[in-house]
């Protein structure tokens, strides 16, 4: 019996709330993943990130090829044991990062040559070779190799990079497969391999792409790619709606690094399970932070003698303990502190967001909910 | 009764162990304190001091002077509620970061004229206006205001700041003394005034300054200032033994800005109660740790594939998960849990080794305990 399986518990419209089973542990959807890029979530300890709520989190084959290399993390027995992290995890393929090296890659149907932005060394990533570092790295979901073009793409552009991408599917599946009844000894040796619907902004792209998807395989779980790349927010939420249709309803959709905290409320509404992004520790970099009511930052001077904490409402680290002024304070002194308890709370707002959702699914309240979320949140600028 | 006491459980040669109550609760001593210049322990969050074992952090008047300055502080309640630490705490009175503003300041018997490092501001200090300052922010223990020159200073140097710091003791003491009658909602009502013995690598000095600081009042306890500021080592612990003669064996002896591992061990063995240094934060930024057997870089090229913690025999929260490949692995990738993991571990160091040696005394062991742990730690290079 496959460790990986999918209950919805319940719907709302198209909100799904259910579990998604992986060999280290469920998922209670809709959930927010922390991306932890190079094997950590910036500026936190996985305990933090247990603390707060966090169950799956998000690594990048891209970056850890490159640093520290993928059988050097295969020798510390995976990803899980290298950033001690024990809960479900999952890798994307790099595909968006090489397709992001403007000028230093070259395409072929083979796969992508590309050179480090680190070193300018050459390199080269095809379905096969991508299915080989996912598995060495061990995360319990991986990514197909894809073909990502920006999110405003013409037809022709977007369907070549789609058709690409499906032709590459099956050469993962393929690699994905041998490896799995051949390399038993891998870190995590059952692992789901997920596709990635693409298309661009053109719904009928969208509906082949899904469609030959389904073709390919009887997948645990479908990734929806390319968007949050460019495109318009109206056009996201579209091609959202016409994937929803399409998509099976008994397996967990995830929507690839989206987002803020609006996109995964409507994301929900249009029936996605799994979200990433790296904005919450980003953004709290920077000293943004979110709260129910919109985006602020810590930098504003009306903070200064602030006793308040971040969020009033928030129940994370950070807002149990220190005020804004503090933390204004630890940024205007540039106090590493500071950084870590921004992404603590901005982390912890978009787990707990998608906690909020999930009972509002559960309730059969979700429609009016998000509309009072959404509304709360962007009835004044999120500049402050 | 007065909230501060402080008693001698057991000495083993000149070493003592012995607890110091404070109005934030008792320290035991021999005791090392992180230092948290502007209100942060680099890198750590206060739980982290908390978990690891530190009882008693110190902060610094100078810098908090300029940001967010003291009132500031004290209008969040002083600094134990601002930066969320509950335990003892102490402030240095800035002289020191004064003093170093070569270029910057001038020295009047009132006080120092100096312009801020941060944007050039005029500001002054006088005996006076440090208490000020000190009762602000209100740590348990406050240093006095003193004239601090370089370790190597000629004796008339040293001896021209030596007598200028008794006299500017002098009238720290009747400001404190006004503050602790007349501001009694000072966020600490009653803190403990601690004088500085200064005299450079001076014998003569030392026990003069020693002497006239008795004069002034009967202290709480005492500082030892002005060493670790560029003397040899051998030129230290002389001091200390000098120092150690003259001070009264019923009072804590502070050690200031002292320092490394091997420091703390001799200085143990010289009648020191505590210390602090912003060593351990400071290296851990930069990729060095403390082992039992020297320092080592985290850099290293060695500990690529290495599985084992920075040190098999620590407890701390990063050796009691991490290994060094992956810590090294945070470092060449610029990950600030990289900085955070070493800082912890670093302090930890510390906390633990003068715990190690407060059990050593009161075994009556501590000669060759501290003779064994030397000879260990200097057992090969520090650089590797
Ligand atoms: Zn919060
Ligand atoms: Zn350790």
């Amino acid at each position: 019996m496959s460790a990986f399986s999918f209950a919805v518990e319940g719907t709302d419209g198209e909100a799904r709330a259910g579990v998604f089973h992986t060999p280290h542990g469920p998922v209670q959807t809709p959930q927010f993943m922390p991306v932890g890029t190079l094997a950590s979530v910036k500026a936190l300890d996985p305990e933090d990130l247990q603390r707060l709520g966090a169950t799956m989190v998000l690594s990048n084959a891209y970056h850890l090829r490159l640093r520290p290399g993928d059988e050097t993390v295969r020798a510390f027995g995976g990803l899980h044991r290298f950033m001690q992290w024990e809960g479900p995890m999952l890798t994307d393929s790099g595909g968006f990062q090489v397709f992001s090296l403007e000028g230093l890659r070259t395409i072929q149907e083979d796969g992508v040559e590309f050179r480090s932005h680190l070193d300018g060394s050459l390199q080269q990533f095809t379905p096969e070779s991508v299915m080989r570092i996912e598995r060495n790295l061990g995360a319990d979901v991986i990514m197909q190799f894809d073909h990502v073009v920006p999110g405003q793409s013409p037809h022709d552009l977007a369907r070549e990079a789609m058709e690409r991408s499906v032709r590459w599917l099956e050469r993962c599946r393929v690699a994905f497969d041998q490896l799995q009844r051949e390399d038993t000894l891998a870190p995590t040796p059952e692992q789901a391999l997920f596709p990635i619907v693409q298309g661009g902004i053109h719904a009928d792209l969208r509906r082949a792409s899904a469609s030959a998807i389904q073709g390919v395989a009887d997948w645990v779980g479908v990734g929806i790619g390319g968007l949050s790349v460019g495109e318009t927010k109206p056009d996201m939420y579209a091609m959202l709606d016409v994937v929803n249709e399409v998509l099976p309803k008994d397996r967990p959709r995830y929507l690839m690094g989206v987002g803020f905290p609006e996109d995964l409320v409507e994301g929900v509404a249009r029936g996605v399970d799994l979200f990433d992004c790296v904005a919450p520790t980003r953004m709290g970099r920077t000293g943004a932070f979110f709260t129910p009511t919109g985006r602020r930052s810590i930098k504003n001077a009306a903070w200064r003698l602030d006793q308040s904490p971040l969020d009033p409402t928030c129940t994370c680290a950070a807002c149990a303990r220190f005020s804004k002024g503090y933390i204004r304070h630890l940024f205007v002194a540039e106090e590493i502190l500071g950084l870590r308890l921004l992404s603590l709370h901005n982390v912890h707002f978009l787990v707990a967001l998608m906690r909020e959702a999930r009972d509002a699914v559960l309730a059969g309240t979700f429609a009016g909910w998000s509309r009072d979320w959404l509304a709360r949140y962007h009835s004044r600028s999120t500049v402050s």
